[in-house]
């Protein structure tokens, strides 16, 4: 292809959009009428309550040494609908802005929209467009509408005593990226294959959309497990009793060799894992972890709601301030 | 404030987010539920076709030596929502992402926030939430939710020949930044003011979703007046012929002493007018020009459409080559 070993200084930016972008861009369903390149795009929502996020990145801190190009677009788009999902929608329209330096090339713009369009298969999406800007450090931004039939989405800040806590998704392995860096990451398979291209689990919408009355709050985990229950804790005003481990990587027990402070702290932290921690209505938890159970999608019982504050272990097994999140200004800070 | 003179890197993403950007954020309206801090928000649509749109920017593009970061916020909102005008919709929810360098002061978050809230009450926005992330590149991106009545939303590729030509906005003074440079711009106040904060007409949405009918293409003037002509005439496959100037800043007469050739050029150069380009069904164009007037909306006459190819002088005035647009890889091209 011909744009394939040009740099994007001489594509220009209309050969960009021309030549690859608009190849991976949805065409209009029937009675939609905008396409490519108009800059806005006409939609009909599915649903009487649509959803609406944003989610950007500096690509450097998407770039782990075993992420590809296409890793990065795809783990774009997976970062930006988890937010939808975890609030009950199922995500469909995305549209990117993205910034790159005029000395990359352009084949790097086709393989960051390759792993886009990979994601929009895997997850049913639409990308409807989007632009392109010149950055010496590269960024990327990603829109979503989500729909949904919930009548009110669950929030972060109704999670209420008596509640039941439950985690989707595997941990543990960005966690081993955190503690032991990337350099030692690299040489772990079970690590590199987790972390490549984390994958939200797009039927728990439909279980949350289903059962929101059950849902009194939910939240994704974007910046690790531990943040991710901590921030719910912080925001409903209430406890959170952690009664057993969330699903993780049975690698790290031999790492851990049998330390359990150990595997709790691998799977506390890290991030990018975009499960869902829920407070469920313990009259219909049943029901809910029944569907989780239909829809195959990895979960645990990990705690229950309590009055008072903050996240404590029933068996006292970590400190909180051993438990860290990324902050994009800061660095590596303690969650609490 | 206590957030005003700390840099980024010590107030930390989420004192960025608590205490200065989350005062800005909108409150839900009654039947919808999730606010800030949730990650997304749900919105009950207020017509049945929703327009969505998203615009990027590196911030040293639009720093304008004369323009303040709370210019850089308001410009960003003013030039996403441009694209929902011209195609007729309403725009109403916003969402942004921002990137800065940790060394940065908090402050320059404050007014870059405070000209997006500036916008939005302008335009009556609701700034819905978003993120922030390091990058040593500044950059913001826009996402832009419209709302619109029009059965059919015009697009830029259904030009027809006999239609009208109509031009919003007033020219020429971005045209006077491109071609003499942003040092001699400096010393011309009208330069400054109308390139400082350029302001779409919200009420051109109203008037193309109410008669949709009669508009059968449009599109926002971003990129110069001569990009956005020649793309609608291209897209179009239609020739454009030019019988009169838009309007334009009157100052350029004297800077041009008589010379239509300069008016011209400085008129169909330039960037960020955010006026619209129509080309309307002559049965319906005085009653959407009546319209025009009684928004007080700046508009003009200034061609007509024709079988054929390419945009045409009517008087031979410009060559075609003389007409820049700029490219955010390439820099300034001509628009050929």
């Amino acid at each position: 292809m011909e744009s394939r070993y040009k740099k994007l200084g001489e594509l220009g930016e209309e050969g960009v959009l021309e030549k690859i972008i608009s190849k991976y861009i949805h065409e209009p369903l029937p009675g939609e009428y905008l396409d490519y390149p108009d800059d806005a795009r006409d939609i009909l929502p599915i649903s009487p309550r649509i959803l609406m996020n944003i989610d950007g990145y500096s690509i450097s801190s998407m770039k782990l040494p075993w992420r590809t190009w296409s890793d990065v677009g795809y783990v774009a788009v997976a970062g930006a609908i988890s937010d939808q999902i975890a609030k009950g929608a199922v995500p469909r329209d995305i549209m990117v802005s993205l910034g790159l330096p005029p000395s990359m090339e352009a084949s790097v713009v086709e393989e960051i929209y390759r792993g886009i369009d990979e994601a929009s298969r895997d997850y049913n999406l639409r990308l409807l467009g989007g632009d392109t800007n010149s950055s010496s450090t590269p960024w990327i931004s990603v829109a979503v509408i989500g729909y949904t039939t919930a009548k009110k989405p669950p929030s972060r800040r109704n999670a209420r005593p008596g509640d039941i806590v439950v985690v989707t998704g595997v941990y543990g392995a960005m966690g081993y990226v955190a503690i032991n860096g990337v350099e030692k990451a690299t040489h772990k398979k079970w690590v590199v294959e987790a972390t490549k291209r984390p994958r939200p689990f797009l039927e728990t919408a439909i279980i949350i959309a289903g059962n929101y009355r059950g849902v009194h709050a939910s939240i994704d985990v974007s910046d690790g497990l531990g943040y991710a229950l901590g921030e719910l804790s912080k925001r409903s005003n209430v406890r959170i009793v952690l009664e057993d481990k969330p699903l993780y990587y049975k690698e790290l027990e031999e790492i851990c060799s049998g330390s359990t402070h150990c595997l709790w702290k691998h799977i506390l932290n890290g991030g990018e894992e975009y499960g869902v921690v829920l407070a469920i209505d313990p009259r219909l938890s049943d029901k809910i972890i029944d569907y989780m159970k239909k829809f195959r999608i990895p979960h645990k019982i990990v705690g229950r709601v309590e009055q008072g504050y903050g996240l404590v272990f029933e068996k006292e097994e970590i400190s909180i301030d051993e438990i860290m999140r990324w902050d994009h200004f800061k660095g590596w800070v303690s969650i609490l």
